[in-house]
């Protein structure tokens, strides 16, 4: 664990690392609890890696320390398996061979069993939030509407793919689609599991998932890749137009004439990501960022002192890996 | 409307005509709420076609007449929506062109957004079982663990394609995950919201939906495409061994040689299916779904008369389909 989430648990106490274990003991349940065809094609993704930055949100907009509910373990498990059915989906779509370093889904399994693994996680998220003792309607809806809006960002993304025509209202939208409403969801649903504020916790989840989005496509075009374990430039090779792109296309006439379809190896792709370090724009989509989390922190509501600063801390992670 | 289709709506008078307009008002609504994207994608498949089988199921098991209430309604929706989720990734993995006469989703807009149209459609489904004055827990657990079965019975299917050796045990548990089980639920969460006796009505459920995908089986060998809308010995091409080539194959020691990975063109596709048909073997297996449609009959449980003539009347329909 680097050093800035290590504050955050340390600000959670006892209480946020005793809770997180409980959440990764009960993904490792459900790796192994739907027989040996999901063990299979599914354990890697749900039981093992990932930095948990969602869970972790879940309890810290719960408090600081979280209370230790069943409910708020099932909400934070939740949420983290969403986030895991849509990498599966993502993977099959991408057909990425590898993902946190292990064979995707995709790639032992093959498209359909990857398919239907992603369903599967989807079905069990909603099975947590409504287990006995668990949940209640309200938090079904926060992860059902930010279920559909992460499939409306997929949808919008795939809509936009090789367009030169993407704006910087058009992209936050989709990153606020894709990202920021899963980490929304989380912040909501702590906070309702505490009958805490969730529209203003939500707001701040919001923004560092913006924030967190923009900068992972900072990555893409800066690496390297010994750091980001993907080649420079694969959102490049996909289509996908990222802030960096945008920004430095208002900067270099060449990148306004370039037509994306014709990057296609990966030395196209690195080439094209000079060419846009080149302008300045990561520097410039980076502050972005940091004006995000700035924000973010402002936009917190009234908390007790160890809350707001284990959430402030939290906000900081998001920027630190990236620093 | 069939006519055996029309005597249940008679059985369920005028309130199941109406809450089934508004199943359907509320299908076209959801087609068009969710912008441009999903209407182009989606609209086809949500709002128009489909026997709606499964939302008479859920009002039925409610009641007859059933309660008007908007939650009944809301329960209809989402056991349709999952099926419609479960109709696009299918077609997705199995490359689909048509459905219902239709162009399907991943046809009109390839597998990335057919895919995320599936899972939009998944989280809408949880979101009208989740709505301000709708559903509750117990409903949510119903089709989060329906939806899970389904996806494990397409892991199944996948499993189990191409491999000569699916026992008909092994064939009646995979019908139970990938069709049985939403049947079962439909039933369910009709008797949840009408607070009847949901194990018995879902014991009803999965054997006519076990009923239903058997003779549906029986259908793809039998034919004919005009009356089924496809070619026959679709499943032999995808490599689907089903219960009319297992019992074909105790019969005829040449079926038993027959390697599926040489069925290649529609042709031998149609020869195979006359071999088994020549066995007798179709006769047995719509025998087999009229046992399980009189057990489902049997086993219900204390009803009003008229309910019981409406729930009788529907697991008719099912079979009158493929007399």
């Amino acid at each position: 664990m680097s050093t800035g989430a290590q504050a955050v648990v340390d600000a959670g106490g006892e209480p946020l690392t005793r809770i997180m274990d409980r959440v990764e003991r009960r993904m490792a349940e459900l790796a192994v609890g739907h027989g040996p065809m999901l063990a299979r094609h599914a354990g890697a993704t749900i039981s093992a890696g990932g930095k948990r930055l969602r869970p972790m949100l879940v309890c810290l907009a719960a408090g600081a320390p979280p209370p230790e509910t069943a409910g708020l373990v099932r909400a934070a498990v939740a949420v983290e398996l969403v986030h895991g059915a849509t990498l599966v989906h993502d993977d099959v779509l991408d057909g990425s061979p590898l993902r946190r370093g292990r064979p995707t889904v995709v790639a032992t399994g093959g498209r359909a069993a990857a398919t239907a693994t992603g369903d599967l996680l989807f079905s069990r998220a909603f099975a947590e939030l409504a287990a006995e003792g668990a949940g209640s309607p309200g938090a079904v809806r926060v992860l059902a509407r930010a279920s559909r809006q992460l499939a409306l960002g997929e949808l919008a993304q795939r809509e936009d793919a090789f367009r030169a025509d993407v704006t910087v209202a058009r992209y936050l939208d989709r990153c606020r689609l894709k990202t920021a409403v899963l980490f929304r969801a989380a912040c909501e649903l702590g906070a309702l599991e505490a009958g805490g504020d969730a529209d203003a916790l939500g707001a701040f989840g919001e923004r560092i998932g913006l924030a967190f989005q923009i900068l992972d496509d900072v990555l893409d075009v800066s690496g390297p890749p010994e750091r980001t374990g993907k080649p420079r430039g694969a959102d490049l090779l996909d289509g996908t137009v990222t802030l960096p792109l945008i920004l430095a296309r208002a900067r270099d006439p060449e990148l306004v004439a370039l037509d994306l379809r014709s990057v296609r190896t990966a030395a196209d792709a690195a080439a094209v990501c000079d060419r846009i370090a080149a302008t300045g724009a990561l520097d410039v989509a980076r502050s972005r960022a940091r004006d995000l989390v700035a924000d973010a922190k402002l936009g917190l509501p009234e908390l007790p002192d160890r809350q707001r600063e284990a959430l402030e801390l939290a906000a900081d992670v998001m920027v630190e890996r990236y620093a």
